[in-house]
């Protein structure tokens, strides 16, 4: 299928679960970046390419598209099978799934640039209520999370057992988020040993936000 | 595993998608309803079930359990092959995830009962600007979507060719829940057309909403 283009922003941080990926299958790709505070996703040029004007983007030569960062990042495991970011049997894959579906479905969705600027320009809400509103979703679920992640002996060094995969790199896409809403961490020590772990790794740094060239 | 309960609500997006899969798969299983209006999913008997408080919910008699509608939909793919809600090449699998969570991370998470409650009781809205705010988010995202599937030619009878699958899955229980916030259709001839033609068939019916043992 020729060369990947990656249409991505370095601050997205479902940009940067697809980055974790393509660098954990080590697979090259053209960092195409679109800043998201001016509105660079919505140009014409990029809405011919993906309809839905969000980064990220997979699209390679022919102009196949794929978008949505858990499609993305399933279609890598799935063509580039090593290292898997999945477990091989169906309740392991379920349970990792589940848990990056916590923070893809119930946290980053609420949380994004799109739906906090419609906040401020509808309902008034300022930097405060903003942030109050930020670290309100992630406590909803980081706190379940914590728990299900310390009392399952599925848990290991990783989210699940001691290899990363998709649950990790959903997390840690998160965590960096927090940091810029002042989300105390505290309370959620389990996720923050996972978090820790996976910045050990040299496909997680060189995937971070400020590793890229588009970094402010 | 023993017999499966689904926890779940009638009216709930999330749940109607599982109760779809598992009509397709004919799986047998036990209906419990936990009235979310009411805060019935944080009672602390569900609590020690799932953490989240959230439906669905799968459990099994062993206390193993799934949350989160699509790692339960893809689960009962893996072990429930027939009929197949994924289509067997990757790319095709991406297109249907990537539609899919159109839905399932752009659209419903931000328009589900906890947020609108929120915006009322943080922001003040009213059932206006309530209403205003779910058909806001279900156009950015329905737009770029009909024109996606209109465009495709993968596009068939259903989202992906002639067969339901996922991204059917959750796209029905999308245009369900828009009826109930006076969402015009009319933009949106391709995604109505698929959606008539799943409610022709069976196990889209069972589970719709009005047919469940706690719908009101």
């Amino acid at each position: 299928m020729g060369e990947i283009v990656l249409h991505n922003y370095f601050r997205s941080s479902t940009s940067y679960r697809v980055r974790i990926a393509l660098e954990m299958k080590r697979l090259n790709y053209t960092y195409v970046a679109h800043h998201l505070r001016h509105g660079g996703q919505r140009e014409p040029g990029y809405l011919s390419v993906n309809p839905q004007g969000l980064v990220p983007a997979l699209v390679w030569e022919d102009g196949t598209m794929i978008a949505q960062s858990l499609a993305i990042v399933e279609f890598l495991d799935e063509v580039a099978p090593e290292p898997p970011l999945l477990p091989a049997d169906p309740l392991g894959r379920a349970r990792v799934r589940m848990l990056a579906q916590m923070v893809a479905c119930d946290i980053h969705p609420v949380n994004n640039l799109r739906i906090l600027n419609m906040l401020r320009t509808r309902f008034g809400a300022d930097d405060a209520a903003v942030a109050e509103w930020f670290r309100h979703w992630v406590g909803e679920t980081f706190a379940p999370m914590e728990k299900m992640l310390a009392e399952s002996p599925q848990t290991g060094r990783f989210c699940h057992g001691d290899t990363p995969g998709l649950a990790d790199i959903c997390l840690v896409a998160q965590v960096a988020n927090n940091g810029r809403f002042g989300v105390d961490m505290t309370p959620y020590p389990t996720i923050s040993r996972i978090a820790a772990n996976c910045m050990e790794l040299p496909a997680f740094i060189k995937a971070a936000p400020r590793n890229q060239p588009d970094a402010e």
